[in-house]
């Protein structure tokens, strides 16, 4: 049985990254873990119905992914780069020292939201094999409206090492996107059905089957 | 009007690689021309019946595009590694300079099929600005089966720059395909029906449209 | 005609960027943009007479252009990284929803200051085609004593893909740098008639005119 | 069971670049099969003695491993360049199908041998994933001498992204190469004892143990 | 004689990247100078007894070095990145400007730790040519437990093409650490003696020595 | 005193490359020599009268820079790839064998014509660290209308990490070519007079020099 850390700036970065391979990792029976790194607040104009809306919307995400543990850092949504940087490597190291993942997933240091790069710096310094050496593999996913929009011109594009084939677990990704409605769209909008489905075929047939999620492999010991 | 050329080196790669966008230069007044670098020879194990059915192909392939030309170096497939580069350069820029292009598609130099790579080196050294001026835009494009299975470790990957909105053309580019059906398989193979409908809409997301072709723009010349 | 966004994190960036090349749009017809990210303020040192100096410098530096609009966001110089990148991003955002420009350019992610890396980061991230399906062309520029000063070892240097002619404009470039004047120095000082005119005759060599500006297209919508 | 195939250019490299791991492998219940491509010749000025000693040397050093299988292409040495490589594709693809292995092991395309990197283009070739969807894991190794000689301006260098702990088989791997005794020199000659110690302890304590080899996973399917 | 400016971001920095270099600079007669950027405090949980600790071993750190001047921040430890960049760029500089190194030695742009990181940019920013026109060499080194640790996907990776020979002070370096036992581990933690005779002896092998220390040189003027 | 390589595939590519260096090399007392690789044939149409003016002006180059020696290889011209790579390794290496050279310049790997980029890894074969230790420093170099026409999407560019002050060479560098009058051309042909002094320029601006020629180290050992 692995012990899997699915680490998310903002719900449902992690279905929309790797869903389906948290849905396949539940169904071989290991236990899967979510960091939701950033929480919402009225500061930001977030309404209290929102607010309210969203906890559920959390909730019952946690329940049907049948996480092992939900933890909440509640950081500020789109601000992580006014805190210390080293406070948040002491934030997420913690978590992991706790849940001691084998296998930890992470969004791409490249993506364009700024909380997702820091999130990722934060779990490379989190994961320095001699701080948390129980961690096996780290993988970096690629978030549709986040990698696939990077432009940078000084740093390599995501490229997928490592493919999982998701197609029992395709429909029931896009299904669980539901829960986080209002970030969804109309394709060619790049959170929709269509767009998600579209990508898993892609990365399916570089990898011989029906749906794949694609991921950079950063670290495995054996 | 713009003149464009559609370098393949094999007949396919055209249509695979960047077929919607020919077809929509086509509706939009453009002269489009077709070099194919590549023919099958008795010598290496074709039938007279399977060369005779892709000569046809080719013309059929010619008349759906209404190819302003069509120029058929006939080296040998899978063999280009084994003609001096210098000539295949001089070949290439023969029929450039005879076509006078301002715009040129082109393989990408790291696909996985080794003539992909070779006819990438031919059509960058024929293209020197010095060399033919009038080539105002250079851009590779990528084939599924070659780029998306390239995995050099000392190379960077394809990342596009250029989206083309093909929306209207992408039925009629699967349509194409079928006069090369050998090459095509079934899903989740790459070059199916499937395959190709999701990268397209894949590269149309990144765009905002129902359909793209990507490329990399190497050079403009404004 | 063709709508331009110049963004420049402090007023000059733009011409010794991309100043021969905002003169051809404006010779052609295209309406051109002024987005100035940083101001200066007598809280970091500045003299009332130098403030008014440099106002007078812009206001003349946009007759000059025949600028269709000028924006100042009036963000303190070299200290952009004291701010929430999501507040900058989300006033460059503003700024281009306004002016719907097709073609935006705008400073390198490499380039040694700061407020440059930071000004392509807030343009990156408001460019993305859901949020501002208007823009077509998305381009970085070079930066002499900043693109050219570049040493960081783990990132992709500078690599032009577009040279745009710029042989009626030289001249008229290099002297409008002379509202700067403060900013010039003595050649080889890397910001000087000799160095600039030098470049663009590189630049010019490379595309097969006497004078060309260099860039990298990001992203290309047809 | 994992079965496993290691592609060496030339006898040793197997040894050099993963001899711990294939011993580890072994030691696990997987199937380890050798496929080395290139064989000397009178033609090149081997002498017989020397012909027959290497020979003796594969024999012993098969036997020690306890490969499955030994398979020698006879390819000639420093001369791969010489074939066509659709040619070495086609082998190397033949003997694929025969084994067919879940986890391939080779050296890498930047390695400074030509040799080296042109194998590495074949089994890249011959693993497309629709070509030996058996192939799960792809790796590339390190070889001293070879890999860490490499100084391409225009590629990038061998980076490890997996880690295998290989602490209990150190001194075999060391003691295997014997049998090309006339390949090792003294230290601080890159092939010699105390420098393969030194690199697998330097990739031990990146991952944690006192011994490792590095690997780059170019493409795995789960 | 050469006059050298080793940039620490905390002391020990400069010993377990380049501690050889220095004491064989120091044994050519070269000048070399020390510059630690961060101290620890309080009201970061230090006790008045390290406190005292620390400044005793770098007072004894610079007696051992024999350095002709330190210069100590004061910066906050792990928090650079709350700072203004700008700020730490202009202290960087003005140390510059006093000492007016011809060689400058920093740390690496990819390190994981942020101080790393940010001390990179400062002297980056700081040694632009036309600002310090005597530095005539700018290195960045490898420091164990940061550079190898690195697993950024979208970064180069160090990549060293200076080699110094430091076969007789590879001794003296390791016992240099005693000075700050407390950062130091047992093997295969990466800041042991034994990992850190590892790093010298692979680097000696890529260069023909014993054991080497290595570079990226980033500029070199002539 | 130095000793200098200086390897040109084809006579004036080290003029372009790096003539003032050569220039001030032999200034400051080093020992420079000449390794031409490529020669021109009545094979590939070249007249008698066109092979004795080469050969002259091969001898006057020589006479001009005093070259301790001038070694021609005569391999054919644009043919290199028709050779088997080893054999070019070799005798590169037996030259070098004799020269005995500490310091050695050679053109970039990733250069349009493929002579350079087989004399590139040639060199870089034969100069691997063992093979010819007292090789202390390798630098490739730019050639304009070859090392600024690369347009590969795969590969890294040329990005100069050393720069020579060739100030008082530079009308020198360019006069010299005049022995290669008919591979000259009018600006902005890229060898042209105008275009080598407008890159000396942008590259001494760098520097802070009047005139540079600018190179990659890769490898040094000091």
């Amino acid at each position: 049985m692995s012990v899997v850390l699915a680490v998310a700036p903002h719900p449902d970065d992690e279905t929309l990254g790797y869903g389906g391979t948290l849905l396949r990792h539940r169904a071989e029976g290991d236990q899967i873990h979510w960091l939701i790194v950033t929480a919402v607040s009225p500061e930001f104009g977030w309404s209290a119905q929102r607010m309210a809306e969203r906890a559920t919307a959390i909730d019952n995400m946690a329940a049907d992914y049948s996480f092992a543990s939900v933890t909440q850092l509640g950081l500020p949504t789109a601000r992580l780069d006014t805190l210390p940087l080293s406070d948040l490597v002491a934030t997420v190291a913690q978590v992991i020292e706790t849940i001691r993942p084998d296998t930890v997933y992470t969004p791409h240091s490249g993506d364009v939201h700024s909380d997702h790069r820091l999130v990722f710096q934060a779990v490379a310094a989190a994961t320095k094999t001699f701080r948390s050496p129980y961690v096996r593999r780290l993988l970096v996913c690629e978030i549709q409206s986040e990698t696939d929009f990077a432009v940078q011109p000084d740093r390599l594009p995501f490229q997928p090492n490592v493919f999982v084939d998701i197609t029992p677990y395709l429909s029931r990704k896009i299904a669980l996107l539901s829960h986080f409605a209002s970030e969804m769209g109309v394709f060619p909008f790049p959170r929709s059905a269509e767009a998600i489905r579209a990508l898993a075929m892609c990365r399916g047939a570089q990898a011989g089957v029906a749906a794949a999620e694609a991921f950079m492999l950063l670290k495995e010991i054996r």
